[in-house]
């Protein structure tokens, strides 16, 4: 029986691993367990937003010293997903997952607990990517992950993938040499990925048709989104990288997952509802012995693009010196961060089509009763 | 027995006075009982946030016309404290307060109701500013604020004073001119302004000795604060705007005000606790018909000098690319926005010596059962 | 015979107006001649810069002083172009042009002089800015200033518009009303209005054939363009305001005007091109003689969209943190304040379709020998 | 007889070394003779900046491949001086320096040719940094770096030092420790860091006397500077790196170095006197043939403190949302692309006590006739 765990470790820069060679020197974390990485560094979180490529690049080549692999080897098998941005109270961290495996008649778990699968895909051309073909290749990763993980469609709670992000001159390279990419502009071509992301997740999940959905839907009909994908993405990855988490009798050891829709960005019911649903309670603030529980915390969500918020007017789309989506993360980090009592919470914006317009997911993993 | 009423406006530019020209226009909103106005702009909130004055030229020159009396002259009677700086879910507002006046005998109220007093001190000059002199200017306004209203020290909960901020030419003028700014650096020179402006509300309330202050301690002795103060700074005012709120026998109407200490950037006690002296009860998310009794909502924080929160490293110091007080006030503002289910609060960055180090103060007017 | 000339003040904040009061109180400058205001404030010149509507409601309050009439009917009769955005070196300062009458006898003018023409368009709806209805209107207004200058085509060498901007609110209540805006994008919507503009200066001034263009090739065919406009959008107005320059016979006075285009934002030739062209030569430095001839200085440019410069990568189109404009007219003030040794520069970004792509158009006043 | 090279590659992003790897591919680069390296990289240029790490782990990671010794050793004896921050025309790029050995008798060299030294100093403890214990330190690397050239005093043109730059946590770990930091704001310690070493360079070269100088003139008497200083600060560093050039009969090759000083901004004097003790003219635009002889650019500048820039104001200390840093770069970057006509220019901002108050310092590398 495979057991899921999860390591949390804080950093004060993104080549900051002193948490992770802790864990490793003390033999509390086992570096050949290790099947996917989580994680917010401090950049921005746009195009130019090189902390994510730095951690990983930080990262790999100190599991290399370990592990006897090469770095670039131990990168494309294990995905490594980051959103920048750690706006107001956001902590940078990452969580580290790891799997290990016990004796079936040792376990002592009661129901469902904790599963991970995780799969990466070929790497993207800049033409595909936020076109229809990125659909298809991130749905047939999303299905790979979900047999990693022996979770079928009604198990998965999160889905959480990385996809490239083209920068401004990849674009204009992609139309110099006769094909149309999705955008000429890098921040529109960002969130078109994430879409294309959103979809292959839904579509993965049942949750839409691929023969329903289209390119001219994107950014537009906002009816078509998925309820459980959690999309970056960044010029530092090539391929798409997908962590498929949920819970299953099959899974052993202590931890669950429970995710729940947010409404809009002042919505604490989404929230509430993964807490209890972990039986963690709804009683604010949280009594430590509960908050001591969780273990990580996934935040989804993005401005409202009618520029109002319940009723009333928000700038976050109208800003020229702060991005919308740091606004938003600083925002669901303030909000999410006082419920859990705690900053080390993974909020990625651009929730383009996951979830509802306006609103988001939230997801989160502790230890079971 | 005076009352004292709060309207609520929101705005979508700083000249956007649509809504408080419908509450004049519908009578809801009688021009001549306005005594204090204390809003949110869309600016930046720094020594550059135009947007604070260009709301109050726009707003005084339309109560201009319902007045018969010239902008400049309502300008010097009616304080209109501005804080810029609408992170993340915030809503760009002002909180209109009005004085009537009421036959004692058919006063309904059965305990203490919101109050407010207001006072206007001589222009400062720049050499004054972040210094001693201006805490002896402020604590005298602050006084005179409270005999306005009839307040005792006791019986204060809020004091929100709106100071001078210097531009980096005004500070080097007077370097030219022999005398020594409080720093020639804007940002700093702003932060010690509110520095001396927090330590005459704590003087006028007894919270600190005069006599035990210095200039030396400012920004270093984190242990002479008071809790009462919210100060924000800015270019589009000359004097030191003060406007005192609290709850006393001698008023009638429906309001109440509660104030309560925040810990720090992550603290629901705060809030829950000013709710719950309301009246408004601990459960979130708030019944829609509590959260209807809210009337306005002030906040004040700042990041935790020491660079972490809770234990876990925070980025908001460190931050070339966003502005400290942007990252706070985005945080506090997701944080109290989700426990109130509305975006139309007032949060200001910049608590320097108001409250604990890293923590702040929240305000909430609220009407009583 | 009419004379053009040009009065420039420089400012510390957008309601600072002590030299063109100045100006006015010394007799310099008659407030009842004033025909046009093009000005540099000093906010992010996005769709959140309210510091050109800050100046503007400052400029014609104080005006309506002088003229006995109602600011708003002034401001219906004076076009007042604002660009927000002074970086680096640029000065916030604005350009007051006013037309005087003379004696033909009594003219020195031996050649053409500087000639002005202005005019304002109706109100644009939200549905049509960003489109060919917003081009037919535009080359109206041009037309209109044109006439109003008695400066034919050949004859103009600057046209500056000030378009509005729409912001996502009012981009998001177009298409829940049914219509298609431009696009939900404010920014993207900020620049096809800018697009909109230029063409209709180019079919105005028959650079462009309106049959020949549709929505289509906005911000894709870069070889649609006109070689004199220079267009800012903002929010701060409703309709398009238009300010066309030239030199003609039938204008006296002192001053002449000559436009060049910049191939890219590396350009020297540009700068030295027009400045030649009115006698001031192309040694640099300029002497102390020559740089006082220059009464106002125009430029308007973009970032490359191939995300390269000269064959070098730049990195302005793909940053999170400072807008492209913010990037391209800091970098742009710095060459043309260098060259001329001045920061009183109106440098405008957001050049698409006016000047190749990646280049732009500068324009320099100067007293003639 | 010893012949200093520069190789200049340009980057995508801060791990992007396809050009140097090109370049020691094709042998034209022996990594064995690299000695130095000085670049631009495009974060913001402030403490959470990372790209500059970023790329000096990426590059040695490579080296260490080709020179067969671990990366962190190289490190220790290459300095590697990064700023961060590509405004503007910027390009990111670095100036690798080599040192090959000649034959003295086949030395071509009619005059003094262009001589590198480059020193690492001791680890600095934060609590040294921006103290005169850090001046000291920084005048003893530098004379090691002249003696590595054999260059004495007056030869040298060029001095470029990178420092530590303190976090916020690390300067109240300092206070916490019992011992006074420089300054517990972070910006204003990297600020302190940098006149540290200016002075350390002043002294080194016999411009400032140690005695003379103490902490409490640091950013007060600006009357205290180096010519020759050019300071970059990061917390990717933990010692100080030098790299002094200057010319030299005793070194071999085609390259000279000059430098000028830069009153201002504005100032185009500097570049000119530059390119012509160079002998490449002072024809702007730069024929051709004139462009293609220069090998690096190095520029150094700030915002002028008044405020004010030849008498107008400008807006750069005053802007919470870009830093005057950033401002700067972009400006000066705009400024020096023009005359040269490229936009790989090393400009640093922060020239506190590096030339005059508001100015600043550039030095050109350029083939000799």
């Amino acid at each position: 029986m495979r057991i899921c765990s999860v390591h949390r470790f804080t950093q004060t820069a993104p080549d900051d691993l002193s948490q992770l060679k802790d864990a490793i020197g003390s033999g509390k974390l086992d570096p050949a367990e290790i099947v996917a990485v989580i994680g917010k560094t401090q950049g921005n979180g746009g195009i130019n937003d090189f902390t994510r490529g730095f951690f990983t690049q930080s990262l790999f080549l100190h599991l290399a010293q370990h592990l006897g692999q090469p770095a670039h080897q131990l990168q494309q098998n294990i995905p490594c997903v980051l959103s920048g941005g750690t706006e107001g109270v956001l902590c940078p961290h990452h969580s580290v997952f790891t799997v290990s495996h016990q004796d079936p008649d040792a376990t002592i778990a009661t129901g469902p607990r904790l599963a991970i699968g995780r799969a990466l895909s070929r790497p993207l051309e800049t033409a595909e990517i936020g076109m229809m073909a990125q659909v298809r290749l991130c749905a047939e990763a999303v299905r790979t992950a979900m047999a990693d993980a022996a979770l079928d469609a009604t198990e998965v709670a999160f889905a959480q993938l990385k996809v490239p992000a083209p920068t401004a001159q990849a674009l204009a390279s992609v139309a110099i040499g006769g094909r149309t990419p999705c955008s000429l502009d890098p921040k529109r071509a960002m969130a078109l990925a994430r879409v294309a992301a959103a979809w292959g997740v839904g579509v993965a999940l049942g949750e839409l048709t691929l023969e329903d959905l289209n390119e001219d839907q994107m950014l537009q009909d906002t009816s078509r989104f998925s309820t459980k994908a959690s999309i970056s993405s960044g010029v530092e990855v090539d391929c798409a990288e997908v962590v498929v988490l949920g819970n299953s009798e099959q899974w052993g050891g202590h931890l669950r997952i429970a995710s729940a829709p947010m409404a809009d960005a002042l919505c604490l019911a989404g929230p509430l509802n993964a807490l209890e649903a972990l039986g963690l309670g709804r009683i604010l603030p949280l009594p430590p012995e509960q908050r001591e529980r969780i273990r990580a915390v996934f935040v989804k969500g993005e401005p409202d693009r009618s520029g109002t918020l319940r009723g009333n007017p928000h700038t976050m789309l109208n800003d020229t010196d702060i991005d919308p989506q740091r606004h938003i993360r600083g925002a669901l980090g303030g909000a999410v961060g006082a419920v859990v009592g705690d900053g080390r919470i993974f909020v990625s914006g651009g929730a383009e089509h996951q979830g509802p317009d306006g609103g988001g997911l939230i997801a989160i993993i502790a230890e079971a009763h």
